[in-house]
This record gives structure tokens, C-alpha cells and sequence, in this order.
């Protein structure tokens, strides 16, 4: 056991766990002060129910002995036993702490997808379909994905994407963004619009400039702790994270500007979250330069893909479609451009003289995590809805969904 | 020296000073937006004052040499002197740095004492009375907790309660919570009921949520820091901690939605402190489903434990007694059922077929704190009370102590 | 390499982008409700900004070779190039670690400038100074105090008063907080007094509370960090980062109450970043002892260093020149008093029985960041003026500047 790599680890769960307020607040304050609670809690008590089902059988699921490449062995490892044997990865970190590294992703992943169920979601809606959703697509797509053959004991077998297709995501574009984002799709569709819908404010702007500057801080782990080794794999991965995350800033603001006059809270934290997205498959591939590049490129895309909503009527409240689904799809597949063989991910893209090899790699990947999440989520929210029910209704949104389920107000400024 | 280990522990650092603001919103978002700035106040005062205290006789008195198991030495390391000569803990840890992680367990404790005198304590008492609580009963407890023999030098004797008695107690639960708990009792006690008792209101949930996650997140290293190195039983440590934590959360929950008909913000955010104060002296012992358990038990009992003080009428403003008293109670006993000689504590608590024995020493700890506690905060706050007055007038609390101490209002959101 | 110094190393990056958020924060309360997203957006875009040109040419111009001591190689490290090839500093970090860890210094010395410009600078002005100061004065500054001989490579010559000089300063003091507090004074001169000068309060202060806090646990990973090693210095550093910290709240809240009859929370979190301030240069030097009269007299000191502003009317909004310049001043020349050689500097001051050899050094380090800080800032924010205008109108001030280049308003609590 490396005890550098392993205190490297340890930081990152803390850092990791800064990013459940983070992304809370981050959420909560784009919405009407109403419906904020009901934002920040959906984030909370969804962390809450994934880390319990983790532990059961969750880590077993994802990075158990494999069933073809698809899922995992959902009673190798559950209930986490024997941890305290000292077991360790083959990089010579304790098992344990992987195992809680990755129970951090499957948490603020499920987490991601509330943000397109603001204001009319029925609680206990939201959280069957956390646990449903966590069990039935996010542990078998990051089996795909995380699961590298050899990982967590020396002869297991893991995903078909991490070891056959040979997709590069370093550490989620596919599994995390591209998967939240596709859902939040689905449970948006199958929700409807909101009575908010085309006039939602934000309640309170610098919680949701705070709540990205959280996230950011966090994401380095994110990334960096994928490298899962404190070395020169980790410090590059944060580089280009860092630097991405300043350029879509810039970029965001920038069309902004030209877009509407202004530059605005909101989108200095979405471009901060934007190219975080982004840099999260490639921050492994792309040199400081590229990733510069992809924080230039994604920023500027985001800030029109936000805008589909309203075009196509979904109502994806606070843009997870737009940020993180679109973020995804432009990080996984600048990947076949801007990958340079002199990173740790050791491919040269298109643009660094590679073929297009690796780009359909990367298409095939962000398809396929793609197309499956928003499938089984629209499955599960429809039955759902035919069942318990998921929404509230229009009088109740108008009154706060606050009011009905947490039974308080944000604030109460006003004392007597 | 290890440099993995002192990196980690170099990081958690960082984390436990997050938990002073953290302890600081999580308690000012609970109180009037009267009182929020002196709530504030009082948790960063008393960081303030504790951390120069420790400095300059606080560690010799915890680490010194024992007199009896009782106190420590207050010269032998006073004013934190000659540590530039690269001393080091027997476990490798340079002793400047365990120095600096136990000062802030003792700026935090202190410091959580202050939920019990929201509203209506002087500002002057309240910085007395942490500062003479501090000298006369944390430093005391945290002696016969913390200081291990030979902690610190080799040949070093230490704490009667880690030593001879041989409590299980991994972080803290009794000198931090327990002890904080118990001392709040005292001082809700002599304070007597503020006038706002019984129509308390959270006057910011965000922020209350927000301070719950900063302490979530600086727990790991108040949990996992108590193992003293980067490896196994710190990464174990980590993962019962975060589980309790979730498990906890859904308990307070799920019971809360049964009582009221609601799940409220601050709920959330007192199961997420339940969980955590009711694993942190059993991180080492339990395993990830015991966590699983002691979070469930816990965060049910607390739920209801906060409401004693309707029922007895003592005004622990912010549920000190019935969460951190309680819940370190809860979670001190729990070891005696759900310890497992596989985890690093190496126990077999009643369920796992050891016999009664771990749970009476658990008892004797947790209560020979608790009295301790209760009786010389209660000395200390009745003289407090009788010399220079302890609590502000009424109609001072009417208008709101933040006025009479600190001239100005937190907010002022309406701008001219 | 080190693993352990590695994983130190990468936390602190994580650590210091929290004090982004935290000093967007710390500056956001401190203003006006119109006012406030505007100073939040001034950090987020220059650190932003200054993020995208340190990779580009930035930590090239101050640790490239030296050009005589003034200014490094601007193309030798442009765009971070070849940081795949596992090249290590000296001290076995990671070269691009250092690299990342040294561009948010930056990103923050930069941000920090803003509190001198509330309420009233063109926001395109204000991206134009960021860029401008940060190419002309502070990459040359910190060239001259971080950049050692040999750092990044063997050979390498850096700059006159880290090396020429010997000028103790461990962490920044005069290349960060002289330096932003001296082009402070610059900009708040040049823009000359706001319509709200005089009549300024704090919107938010638990976010500055708030601020303060993330600053406080950020500032570790600056001080501590700049040991770049996982070792007793770091350790030792932080222990009097803590201590001054804690020494300097009591302080200034003791002066306070002493002027003002009462202890406010602005005061609170303005004592703690002043000890932060005056201990940043110091950290290295000064006894644990030692760092608590650091923190009294900064302290006591800065109280009346924030009323030099109203006596002669420049109007420094947020105290940068009071808090960081005053600040950094006091720390840097309390070296010559207290350093002491049984800490890492090795070198006695005045009080510790050496002669005033050091006074000087350091006296002459400070006027020397000082006045160019200075004169060059005045430059700069004379030539904007003059060319695109620096100001908004005194009617676009009334009605509030977050109105004119935000468009929206941070808060919306009265939803309809």
C-alpha cells in the first residue's frame, strides 16, 4: 500500500463530499424561493438513499466479477465485507476506499438528474425513481465504463467499454454527464412543464455562484482522483481541469454578452459547470492547450444548448440536459480531436495526426450510455406516473412545492 | 516520518477548519435572523479564543504527562515550543501536527456547546464561559479520551479512559459530544427559557443545509484523522462514516414524514449530525452494515430526542442534548452490540458473540463524561450568573441580541 | 517523486480553488444588495482570466529563466507544454503541480484588487485591468519573490529578491498581499469615491462570515503548501497560520468593543484575514508564540488601518489597502522582530538576539513590490480611464450596477 496515493484518496472523499452541498446550492438557488428546499433536498435524500444501496450491493454491482461485459456479480462484494482484511486494488489502494471514492460518483450522479424536476415533482416520486434509476441504469453503466478488467482484484473481469470497446472517459463524461443528462431528459418529458415553465427566476444567485465554486473544488477529485494515484497522471488531470473550467467561463460569458448585453451570475456558474462537464472524459487526452479548447468550444455551445428548451417545450428546469448532457457529448467527442498521445490516455486524435479510430470509439460509447439511460429512466418515470403518481398539482406548484412536502420556508427574513 | 501520512493529515486540517463555519451556519440558519449574527459569533469567538489557549497551555494539558490519568502536565509542552526539531508521534506524525488536529477538536466542541444559549447569553458570558469550560472540562476529558500512552513520546502515560478502562471510542464520542451535549444541558439550565422558545424558527434553511454538508464533509477528517495515518482503518473509518451518515438522514426522515406528514430541511440536516455524532466513536468498530444500523437506530431516536425539551422545558435552543448527548450516548453503546473484531477497533460487541463486557466499559465512559461534564458546566455558568450576569433582558431579546452586541443586522436586503 | 508530498500537494489545489468561492463571498456581503453579484462576478472572472493566461504564457514569464532577476523566459514553459513527461522540481513535485498550484495564486492575488472597485467600475474595465496588472505586475512580482534559483529546473535563475535579497517570505506576502493592496489604492484613487462611499453596508454577512471561513481553511493549502513538501515545515507553518488567525479575531474584536461598544461580524471575518495576511509572510519564521503576537498587533493595528480610508478619502471599498496592504506590511517587517532560527527560515530577528540585518531585507522587499505595485497599477488604471472609461455614471450607481451589466438581481425572495 502507497500511503502518498492513499492520502491522495482519502482528501478526495471529503473533497468529493463538498460537492453534495455544492451541488444543492448550486441547484437551489436557480429556482423560485418556493421550490428551493424541495431542489436542495431532492440532492440530499437522493445522496442519502444511494449511499445505503452502495453499500448493500451497489459497489458488487459495478465492479463485481462481470456477466459479459454488462453487469456485475451483485453479491461479490456486498454489504462491503471483509474490507477490514486489508484487501487492496492492484494500484495498491485499500478497497475500501475505491469502493468509497465510487460511491461519491453514483451519489452525485443520481443527484445531477433532479435538476430537470424542479417545482411539480411528488417527492416520493423523485426518490423511487433515485433508487430505481441508480439500480437499474447508473451501477450497470458504470460497470460499463469504471469497471477496467483487473481493477479491484487481479483476475476480474469488468465493462465492455472500459475493456472492449476502448472508449476513453477518464473520469465520467459517459457515465456520469451523458447518463444524468439523458435521464433528466426523459423525467422532463414524462413530467411536463411545469406552471413555471418560460418564467423561473433565480431565488438567490450567489448560493448557485457559490454552490458551482464548490463543485469545482470538488471536481478536481472527480478528475484527478480517477487517476487513482497521487502523481503526474492526477497533477496534469487537474491542470487541464482547471483551465478548461476557466476558459468556458470566459467563453460562456462572452456570447453571453453578444447574446443579451449582459454577463450574467448564472452563467459564470454554468459555464464554470459547463466546462468542468466537458473536461471530465477528456482530462486525461487533451494537453493544457486543447483543454483550453474544449472550454472555449463547449462553453460556447452550451450557452445555445441551454436555449433548446425553450424550442422544443421540455421543461429541463435547470438545464441538465443543456449542461450535462451537451457538455458530455462535446467532451467524450473532442476527445477523437484534440487527444494527444503525450497524456496520460496515450492517443493521438485527429487533429494530433491519429485517424478517426477513436472517435468512433468515442461516438459509439456516448451513443450507447446515452440511448440506454434515456430509455430505462423514461420507463421508470412513465410507470411511475402510472402508479403513484409524479407530480403535484398546478394549484400546489403555484402555492410552492415547499409548502406541501417540507412543510417551511427557505427564509423567513421578516422576524418579528 | 511518513509523508503519505502527513499529507493526509495535513488535509484534515483544511477539512476540520471548514467545520467552523460550517457549525457556524449550520446553527445561525436555525435561529431568528434576530439572533443569527451572535449564533455566528459565537462559534467563530470561541474557535478564536480556544485556539490561543491550546497553543499556549491546552496541548501540555491533554498530552503532558499524566498526573494519575487525570490531567496532563500544563508546562511540558507549553506554548507549543521546540517543535522545530522534527519531534515526532510514535506513529511517525510530526507532533506540531497532531498538536494543530487536536487544537481544533477542542475549538469545535467548545464551540457546539453554544446551541443551547441561542437568543439571550451575554456575549461577555459566553466568552468566559468557553474559555474557563475549555481549561476546567474539555482539556480534562479530552486527556482521559485522546491522550493514549506514549502518543505522544515514547514513554509518555496517559488518560485513564483509554487506558485503564479501555472504552472503545475512535473520534470522540465522548469527549467531544457527550461532553458538548452535557455541558449545553447545564447551560440551557441556568439560562433558563428564552422568550422565543417554543416559536423558534429556522430563519435560513440553505444555509442550515449548507453548514450540515461543510461538517459532513470536515467529519471524515474529524473521523478518519483519529486513525493517525493513511491506510486501511482510516479509509474504513471514512466509509462507516459516510454510510451512518446516509442511513441516518433517510431514518430521520422517514420517521419525521410519519410524525408530521412532512420531511423538512432541517431534518435533513439533523439527521445527517445525528449520523455522524453517533458513528464517530464507533467508526473504527462497526462494520458498513453496522454503520448502516447505528445510522437507522440513531436517527430514529433522535427525532425524538429533540423533543424533550418541550416535554421538560429546558431551552436547548438548537438540540445539542438531543443530538449531540444523545446521539454520542446512542452510538458509545451501540459499540457494545455491533462491535466486530474484524474492524480496526478488534472487539466483538454482544451481537457478534462477544459477551457484556465491552458494553459496561462503554457506560462507565460515557457517563463518568457526561456527570462530569453536567456538574462543572453547571458551576461554571451558575458563577457566571452570579457575578456578572449571564443572560440579556428580555426586551433585549425582543429586539434581538444581535442588535444589543454586534450593531448591525446580518442582512440588509432592501437597498435604498 | 514523493507520493506523500504529491498527494499534499494536490489537496492544496483543491483547497485553494475553494477560496475562489470564498472570496467572491467575503467581498459579495460586504457590498450593497445591487452591488452584489458584480463583486461576486469580479473574482469568478478574473481568476477565470488569469487562469487562461498563466497556462498560456504566465508561469513561463515568472519561472522561466530570469532575465537578470526581473522577469523569466515568457516562451521556455508556454502553454505548459511537455508536463507529460513526468518533469519534477527539484523537490520531486510534479512540475505541473507546482505550476497549478502557483496559477491560483495568481488567479486569487488578482481577484483580490476587486474590493477596491465596488459598486462603480465598467465590468469590461475591470477584465482589462485584471489582465493588464497580472501581465505587468504581477507575474514580474512573483518572478521576483517565488521564483528560487533551481526551483523548476536544476539550473534555473530566478529572481533578485527571493534570491539577491533574502528577503524572508514564505508564502507571499509582499508578491500577494502587498502587491493586490498596493494596486488597490491605485484603482480606488483613479476611480475616486462612490455616490454609496460613507454610506456602505454589508448586505449578507453570514456569506462574508461564510467567506471568511472558506478563506480561513483555503489559506492553509497557501501557506502550508508553499513548504511544497509533506514535512515538519508545512506542519509548522500551519500551526501558526491556526494561531495568528485565532490571536487576530480577538484582537480586532477586543479594539472594537473597545471603540465602538460592540463586536461585529464584518470585524470578525476581517480579523481572521488579517491574521491570515500577516502571517503569510511570517508562517516559516515566527514560534507558535510568536504567531500569536503577530496576530494581536496586526490585529489591533488593521482596526484603525480600515478608518485611513474615510480620514483620506480614497475610496478603498472593501479595505484591501487597511486589511491586505496594512497587513502584509506589519507581517513582513514582524520577521525582523520575531523570527526566530529554530524555525524553518533559520534566520533570529530583533527580539531573538540577531541585528537588524533582516529588518532591512525585508523592509526592502516590501517598499520595492509596494511602489511598483503602485505606480504601474495608477498607469494602467489612468489608461483605461482615458480610453474606454473605467466608471459607470453616478445615476447608474444609484440605481445599481448589477442592474446595468448583469441584468438580473441576486436575490429574489418575494416570489409572487
Amino acid at each position: 500500500m502507497d500511503t502518498g496515493t492513499t492520502a491522495f484518496m482519502l482528501s478526495c472523499i471529503i473533497a468529493l463530499t463538498l460537492m453534495i452541498p455544492g451541488l444543492a446550492l448550486f441547484y437551489g438557488g436557480m429556482v423560485s424561493v418556493k421550490s428551493s428546499l424541495n431542489m436542495m433536498m431532492m440532492t440530499f435524500s437522493a445522496a442519502a438513499l444511494v449511499g445505503v444501496l452502495w453499500v448493500l450491493f451497489g459497489f458488487s454491482m459495478v465492479f463485481g466479477t462481470s456477466y459479459g461485459g454488462l453487469i456485475g456479480n451483485v453479491t461479490e462484494f456486498a454489504g462491503l465485507r471483509d474490507l477490514a482484511e486489508a484487501m487492496t486494488t492492484v494500484d495498491g489502494l485499500p478497497v475500501s476506499l475505491f469502493a468509497l471514492f465510487q460511491a461519491l460518483f453514483a451519489a452525485i450522479t443520481v443527484a445531477l438528474v433532479s435538476g430537470a424536476a424542479a417545482d411539480r415533482m411528488k417527492f416520493s416520486a423523485w426518490m423511487v425513481f433515485a433508487g430505481v434509476w441508480a439500480v437499474l441504469v447508473y451501477f450497470p453503466a458504470a460497470h460499463w465504463v469504471f469497471a477496467f478488467d483487473g481493477v479491484v482484484t487481479e483476475n476480474s473481469v469488468g465493462g465492455w467499454i472500459a475493456n472492449k470497446l476502448g472508449a476513453l472517459d477518464f473520469a465520467g463524461g459517459t457515465a456520469v454527464h451523458i447518463n444524468a443528462g439523458a435521464a433528466a431528459l426523459a423525467v422532463a418529458i414524462v413530467l411536463g412543464k411545469s406552471v413555471w415553465f418560460g418564467s423561473r427566476k433565480p431565488h438567490n444567485v450567489p448560493l448557485t455562484l457559490l454552490g458551482a465554486g464548490l463543485l469545482w473544488a470538488g471536481w478536481y477529485a472527480f478528475n484527478g482522483g480517477s487517476a487513482l494515484a497521487a502523481g503526474t497522471s492526477a497533477s496534469i488531470v487537474m491542470v487541464t481541469t482547471f483551465v478548461c473550467t476557466c476558459s468556458a467561463v470566459l467563453a460562456w460569458l462572452a456570447v453571453e454578452k453578444i447574446k443579451t448585453g449582459h454577463v450574467t451570475g448564472v452563467g459564470a456558474a454554468s459555464g464554470a459547470i459547463t466546462g468542468l462537464v466537458a473536461i471530465t472524459p477528456a482530462c486525461g487526452s487533451v494537453t493544457p492547450v486543447g483543454a483550453i479548447f474544449v472550454g472555449l468550444i463547449s462553453g460556447a455551445i452550451c450557452v445555445y444548448a441551454v436555449g433548446l428548451k425553450e424550442r422544443f417545450g421540455y421543461d429541463d428546469s435547470l438545464d441538465v440536459v443543456g449542461v450535462h448532457l451537451v457538455g458530455g457529448l462535446v467532451g467524450t467527442l473532442l476527445i477523437g480531436f484534440f487527444a494527444s498521445e503525450t497524456m496520460p490516455g496515450g492517443v493521438n486524435g485527429l487533429l494530433y495526426g491519429g485517424g478517426i479510430d477513436q472517435l468512433w470509439r468515442q461516438a459509439v460509447a456516448a451513443g450507447a450510455v446515452m440511448i440506454y439511460s434515456f430509455v430505462v429512466a423514461y420507463l421508470i418515470a412513465l410507470a411511475i406516473k402510472k402508479t403513484m403518481g409524479i407530480r403535484i398539482s398546478p394549484e400546489e406548484e403555484e402555492q410552492g412545492i415547499d409548502a406541501k412536502f417540507h412543510g417551511d420556508w427557505a427564509y423567513e427574513l421578516q422576524s418579528a
